[in-house]
């Protein structure tokens, strides 16, 4: 490209992966494929290969594919709930190749257990999706955003032609210039709904380019950090908001995470300079690890991590021990759709109780406080100069 | 809690998961760790336990194993890269549940193929990590703050007793008050590394303490954003930061990916605008997306997308068609260490003979490339319209 | 400090500030104080002591008076403003003491104007403050996050004996852990209204304290981003939401500001980049400059462009030319209260017809309109290589 | 605009601002100016006209001059001050109309001095500026990034040329596609030196061209966040990086703050978690406030203020009472140049004998000082119910 290259290159028919029958999801054809891959890098797959079910299973879930990853699964507890959907004693799988992150929530989960446990609260739950309107000029636009906001029966009323489970909640609009951004709001059930969502408001798109003259639109304007980190997670949210709230007691913190809450806090304090520093988006010690364990486990859009840790550890000292919190504004789970149906990410929720309609604000108070655990474990390890040697011990992540 | 908890409740023995023998990770004690959860909530675990190698492999991996979460791995690619340590064609293993995604990837690399390829550059290496110092005033913080640039050599010799393969290679100090964020630039070789600065950072801090007077420290700050988003990430970097370009020609465009330059271009620019406005770190279409997929595929620290997708990507519009490129900053992979020497996930780097040593920079450029795929992929199926009827046709996370 | 230093220091009592009758506004303690100023330190306050009228009138907007700070008045303009509030042609007073900001500005205005003029939207109207609850648990404030919502009514009632401009707009409630963040929006009319906002509020929060069992509060919780950057500021804005937009053709970019259409775009979408590199909130070329000059010389709290400058400035190339525009979110302005009725800042908001109530709507149009102006001049001076060159002339900020 | 407008707009030559002999900043002429402006908008602007000084003064500080705007100016302290660059006590001039603001900086600078004074420390002091140059593809741009760090002595002596104050100190390449960011870091003595900078680095960018084929440049990129808040603030700087602590004893804080120490730590602990949610820049109280009633009375460019409070304050509760601090590191403060050298402004230095050569340093201790003290007031009247009160009291920024 020194010279800029223009030409198309041709690629030869062989290089292209091959295409098979009903896109080949039957045993035999995914080892076809799968023999071709190996073919043509001189890779041996053999585990790949070796799924337990008919691969037919895996149809809306993948394309061409050749196996599966077998991710290591674990399992951490028992935490104890306190919430409106979910109540009791949980373990909680997870799965990652990452050496003693569940020994840390285990620790965690058991601590606050033996302090009575973990109030969760359910305090919100909308998804959000922001489609994008243009306009010749600003005027136009100023009409628009004044136009739209009486047009919510019609707009629901488009919306549901696609869905049986979305409900239009809310609409916004942020008009930029000759740009509107209409932020819809939707209750998607115990679904992650971004596919539900994407339908829904586009329908509601067509309906409103019918309508109002002269308008063009994107079903998408990123507003909705879909899979990204942003102040908007905070402010608007997206899927479940949900808190989680325990108080340590100076007993449990000595004995279980070998700390006084006068360190645990300290840990917060000054860690809180370190996030403001980098200039961070939300504070947590590290809520990624949890989420993205239980998320690989119960078969969630393990991408979705990158917006549902957006949240916020918090930590506070009062007389009988410390208060420990942890608010996730944009937990995007779901128990129905997407890899919850799969084998095993379906026996992973089962463990939990939490296998299909129904049980997604009841999931969505566990991963709270199951993260609540990952979040004081941490610290603790941290103060009490034990992370080191628990790396060393649990882990084993060095090159040999 | 509505009265304060203060109580430390007795857990029943029974409840805590069983501690077995040499933590249990041979076939038959991770069978009846496995037996004991299906026992304790009711769950069929049945194919969790499908482990198609020696759980033993999982040791340092995980803790308390009950086998394994099977995620469908397919195929994209292929995708030609022009790099300094990648170069040719090559197919990207990606394990997800999400329908239609692989399929997007894979029409992207294979535009990106036709159009002459992807450029790629390496441009930076080096792991962060940022303990933290507490000192009794603003004046004994200056004075630490201004003697240690002049320790590196210390500090290196302190840091290298502790690896082989690390090496100190940046040193920054941030006074805030009383307190000095201390960050340490380390070059961690093949290894996503964190483990290795931990060890080598805290080495390094205990050669302090024991020079300067009355200090003390944490390992971490939370400066670094490990597994978080932040703007430190895009100034100061974190593990590779490469990038990626092509030039898109009309004719590709239109045959491959049905929409013009100028489409393809007004994506971009509509969907800056929802960025900025939801005051997103960088910019892109779906970064995690790809890098999720490819990252449980092939053994990466999964929750380290959260880091890895605070990139950039570029759309400019030229006579020849659309200049294209995504810039990653903070790209923390490996190829050795972490969950990179599991069967599923070794075979998958070796799809791409990305095992083992000398490889963590061919496989940065590799990823680069194939998630510029679905950036292009993803913003052509939103301007021609076909981002819908893509997931309707290819993927089901509907509810039934 | 490097010992601790609790003791108390006894500062000689005169070293303070001398305390003078009534506060002492009259010109002739204010020259007293003066006078001890200069006495004290030995500085000659001749100028600041030329105040033109009677200091009597300061009272209410400082306290200690010693005189002015005189600050170069210029004017800029005309720009041809299509607004709802504000229509017509404009001169805008600037007082800076930055050489060749205003000729940028002015530039930038007659090109609108030639252009046809500056249309203008003003999309909300609403300040915003949230107070900050504290309960003792999660499940407390969760209770509260439910009860409070439906207290609107009695909310407004408390909130209104305390002013008769302002109105109670919007409420939400963010939980997080046991607190509980209270978004209220009000309405404030023509005053910057932060003092009215805080006493509503605060007689809002005392009848919540009266109503809802064991709970305390702070007024202020740091979410609202009074005088503070943030992501808050774009998705909740602050004060008045404004858009500006217009259309440069071809010949008035040639000719009034020495660049193409494509020329002056490729600098909005580099700077893009770095913008983005470096993690900024919005987007622009320099809208503080202009509106600290436009705030300084009318009377506004001039702390507040942090939030106001926390714009998005939009180019898009169209057939005709370049498509320009600006969004203030958070542009908290006003034309009665503070400053505003100060005897310059009065005469300065008189040239533009906004003096007094029922102006600030027409105020907040008119500094979009003229914020535009810097932005495309600022980009046109740096396309055409003539920013040095103009600050070379006009500029003399340089050490001699 | 409805239909997109391309005519240009012919402006009757009376309707400009009228061009003036030699721009016109003797008396009489910009009393011309002044009185066009009346008799065109019918304003009255009899306290503008009256500038104490000789108008030609002005010139290099702005154009198309009318008078000056009046801020009323006050004065705050005694402030103690621990510094390298400045020791002993300080009365702070202080220019703004908001009510109640000097008394609250009053009283936290006297608090801070019956503590024992505040320790300072100047961290950093270099400018920064961040050129972009485009390259035809990512491997051009690849080797242009390795290339240019091997040029800095050249690139020092290009700067070199243009400037004898200024002093390249840092050299920073981020590359982004086939683009290249480059930070220089300048050192630019008592001057804010953004002109000193723009001028250095175009001279240096324009050694570049010459000798690296192919490329082109933009002097700016946006990344240097010049009157912008971003995260790049933090992380690499701007101007002075000033710290400053003090610790406040129980006694003090009973006394002049009519708080405890844990009840002034619970309004940052509090208002933390609102500054996270809000996705703020730094953290603080009201920076913003008394940076720019500073900057204003003593000549700063005002419009950094927007980079200057992305500051840190930090409280820490100890035995002996309560650790505060503040962080500027984007503190762009001058002694030279700017508006240093007007009359009221030149006055308002030399009360902290800051004017001219060799005191910006001096002045940036003072600065962390002074505005230490708004934080922990600010704090203390929120805590202790008094905010509400003492706005009552000495604001008036109400309408009538």
């Amino acid at each position: 490209m020194a010279v800029p290259k223009t030409d198309i290159v041709e690629l030869s028919p062989g290089d292209l992966l091959p295409r098979l029958k009903d896109q080949g999801y039957d045993a035999e054809r995914v080892a076809r494929r799968r023999e071709w891959v190996q073919r043509k890098t001189g890779a041996d797959l053999e585990h790949i290969g070796k799924v337990s079910y008919d691969p037919e299973l895996m149809r809306g879930n993948i394309e061409n594919p050749i196996g599966v990853a077998q991710v290591p699964m674990g399992i951490a507890g028992p935490v104890l709930v306190h919430g409106e959907h979910a109540s009791g004693l949980f373990y909680v799988p997870m799965a990652t190749s990452e050496g003693a992150l569940i020994r840390s929530y285990e620790r965690g989960m058991v601590a606050l257990t033996k302090s009575g446990g973990v109030q969760t609260a359910l305090l919100a739950d909308e998804n959000q999706i922001v489609p994008t309107f243009f306009f010749s000029d600003v005027h136009s636009a100023r009409a628009f955003s004044r136009w739209l906001p009486q047009q919510r029966e019609h707009l629901t009323t488009a919306a549901q032609t696609t869905t049986r489970h979305g409900r239009l909640t809310d609409l916004k609009t942020y008009q930029v210039g000759r740009q509107v951004l209409v932020n819809f709001g939707f209750f998607t059930g115990d679904a992650q709904g971004m596919n539900m969502l994407v339908k829904a408001a586009d329908a509601a798109c067509q309906w409103i380019v019918r309508n109002f003259p002269e308008c063009r639109y994107f079903v998408f304007s990123g507003m909705s950090s879909e899979k990204r980190a942003s102040g908007f997670l905070l402010t608007r949210g997206k899927g479940k908001r949900v808190t989680a709230g325990a108080l340590l007691p100076h007993d449990v913190l000595r004995m279980y995470l070998h700390c006084t809450a006068e360190q645990l806090f300290a840990i917060w304090h000054s860690t809180m300079i370190g996030h403001l520093h980098a200039n961070a988006i939300g504070y947590n010690a590290h809520l990624a690890n949890g989420l993205t364990a239980i998320f690989i486990a119960t078969g969630q859009d393990v991408a979705n991590v990158v917006n549902a840790a957006c949240g916020i550890t918090y930590f506070e000292l009062q007389k009988e021990g410390l208060f420990v919190s942890v608010t996730l504004p944009a937990l995007t789970v779901a128990t129905v759709g997407g890899g919850t149906g799969l084998p095993t990410q379906r026996e992973a929720l089962s463990i939990m109780d939490c296998v299909g309609s129904g049980k997604a604000t009841r999931f969505a108070e566990i991963v709270a406080a199951a993260v609540l655990g990952g979040e004081i474990s941490m610290g603790a390890a941290i103060t009490s100069g034990e992370f080191v040697a628990a790396h060393e011990h649990y882990g084993r992540n060095r090159p040999k």
